[in-house]
């Protein structure tokens, strides 16, 4: 009776190594829908070619509506972080003046970068997983000669999505300008670069824009090419002027990823067709599902337990339970990739990533998964498959 | 009779329309093999996965083969200009001395990216064309206080490749450092990186190494190290510091284009099966028949007619042919991507690539597509298919 006998499927059960099945619902990379596979893998185009000069055209005025900007959205091939060196160097001179302001692991990557050109900025530094406040900022940035601010707008190491529009209009009546780090936000909720007064967005493909790592972006309003002209930091590969000079062409500078170029214009179509604010909807109905699943498992949230949550859902461990272990028998026995904490978070909280092509039996799935991996740690969740369960009743309208 | 009428097929016929088949016969993008192609579409590796670490650790020990070795081949998501680049921001502080050494628009890029960090090069100039003099750069490199030497080894815009061997022999006494432009050579003709003295080389995964643009590269020897740590100029993506302490634990310091490194693991697989002795033969194969076809259509070589043409075969065009018009027949109505010329050669050349996934069919296609688009434009090879056929005897042993 080989094939009949009893299966014991405890969470012992090794079923990433049986079936070899992946899910990814981090906060990026995310999944990419099979169309944009299917446009990543058609014959590669010569980046001088027309056909290739329509295709990047028709990206580049899609990212601007994406960006809500008239103005420049520059391509970079590169990891998001290129795109963010580029807004210091392109802005700066040595013994500039800048604030940054922190709440988590990316806003200090702008210390770092800042630094690293020789800036030392000015940090309005805030407790991880709190909110950026505008009036400390603003405060800040009210002293003379403040030349920018830079600022995160989802901190995918917490799960805030910071107030960038108040942070804005706060800071504006000051004149410096205003720096987003939207790397992992655009696309996934609203940012209205030219209605709020952002200067300068940069962002990548790989987090709501449901593309494969490759390309970052940056927009650059009037006010922020004005001050670019003064910068002297240096700067080629990543020189706005350099860029800008080639796109409005429909060209770039340098040989670029073409097939992620291919890739973003086929993911930012199914974009358009299914509209912004039904995304920014859906994002916030999957926060909504995971956070109300989290806590039926008994868990405490770690990021805000509201709609800013939109796309990182952060949840601290039960004592004594290691997260990093959490998250490895998650990925290990179960194929499920999540987050574990970043920088002095390592091992002590969980994310799960909501945004791109993900959907509502991704946050069961991954709920599901949690429970198992708890329960092979020694935390069982007040009810079996409470959180599944109430996720389930979120998205049933309950 | 419908379907047997008589078909006109001269050069009118609109073949890329008919049937829509592309040849890319260029220096880069090259043609991506079908196996590379699936590799790149496999689903998305989360790249602090363990599977992903294993793919990059994997890739980076076949680079260093490529390379030729033993020391630390840094990867960058970027185009082959951000690795560039890497090797003026990680190596000077302002006012060091350097010598740029050119002999076409590559070589120039050097001057560029130095110039934006404000380093003005000793420029060791010489014909569009020419080959580099080993005595004339390491007679520069001689005085005194010469950190580095910057040069190219396969010169696309001309099709010639340089002796680096030679200058980097010519160079060492002097102490200055040896960095070499491999974007458009490394896989393709010989680079041994550790026994020729070379401290920096940098490369491109889109040329001869058949993958999707997106990755750069950049070889540091432990003189090179010593130098990046007196260096003053700033940087922070493009870090070699940054990215070596990442990559010592098979990480990368920021997310990188893991779909392209997925493509390069296979590409570099299928570049070991075949063995680099066996593709460097191939490739000056290629460029004979290619040289050999195109003097058979009765044109004049630009590039040396030589086995270091091994790249890229440049001829001129005849007298009052315009070369990007010839350049646009071919591609629009043929779907055959040559290369025209750059810079001061725009009209004047076009340039045969033959490199990476390409063969024996490639340079007859691309000889015959030569021949179809400069009848359109009112010249007519001396015998009827005499590039193709030449082409066909030299391949047969001729």
């Amino acid at each position: 009776m080989r094939g009949l006998s009893p299966v014991v499927r405890g969470p012992q059960y090794d079923s990433a190594r049986v079936d070899g099945k992946r899910y990814l619902i981090t906060p990026g990379p995310t999944p990419v829908p099979p169309e944009v596979v299917a446009a990543e893998s058609a014959p590669l185009h010569h980046h001088r070619s027309p056909d290739f000069r329509t295709l990047l055209g028709e990206t580049l005025e899609r990212l601007q509506r994406v960006f809500e900007t008239e103005h420049d959205v520059l391509l970079f091939t590169g990891s998001g972080t290129a795109a963010m060196e580029s807004a210091i160097a392109n802005l700066l001179s040595p013994g500039d003046r800048i604030v940054v302001a922190s709440a988590g692991n990316f806003g200090e990557r702008w210390l770092k970068l800042a630094r690293a050109y020789g800036i030392e900025p000015v940090h309005v530094e805030h407790g991880w997983g709190e909110r950026l406040d505008p009036d400390r900022i603003a405060a800040a940035a009210g002293e003379a000669d403040t030349v920018a601010v830079y600022v995160t707008q989802s901190e995918t190491s917490t799960g805030v999505v910071h107030d960038v529009e108040s942070i804005a209009r706060a800071v504006r009546p000051t004149g410096a300008l205003v720096v987003v780090d939207a790397v992992s936000s655009l696309g996934g909720v609203e940012l209205a670069v030219d209605a709020w007064g952002i200067d300068v967005a940069v962002a990548g493909a790989q987090k709501a824009l449901m593309c494969p790592p490759g390309l970052a972006f940056a927009s650059v309003s009037p006010r922020a090419w004005e001050q670019s002209d003064r910068a002297t930091l240096p700067r080629h590969y990543l020189s706005w002027r350099v860029a800008a000079e080639s796109q409005r062409k429909n060209d770039t500078a340098f040989t670029p990823a073409v097939t992620i170029v291919a890739a973003l214009h086929k993911a930012l179509e199914l974009i358009e067709a299914r509209g912004k604010d039904a995304i920014w909807a859906h994002n916030r109905r999957l926060a909504y599902g995971a956070r109300e699943g989290v806590k039926a498992l008994g868990l405490d949230l770690y990021g805000p337990d509201d709609e800013t949550s939109a796309m990182v859902t952060a949840f601290l461990m039960p004592d004594g339970i290691d997260g990093q272990k959490c998250y490895s028998i998650l990925r290990d026995r179960h194929g499920i990739v999540l987050a574990g904490g970043q920088g002095k978070l390592r091992g002590r909280i969980m994310r799960i990533g909501h945004m791109g092509f993900m959907n509502e039996f991704d946050i069961v799935t991954a709920l599901a998964g949690l429970e198992l991996a708890l329960a092979e740690l020694g935390y069982r969740s007040p009810v079996p498959g409470a959180g599944a369960a109430r996720a389930i009743e979120v998205f049933a309208g309950g």
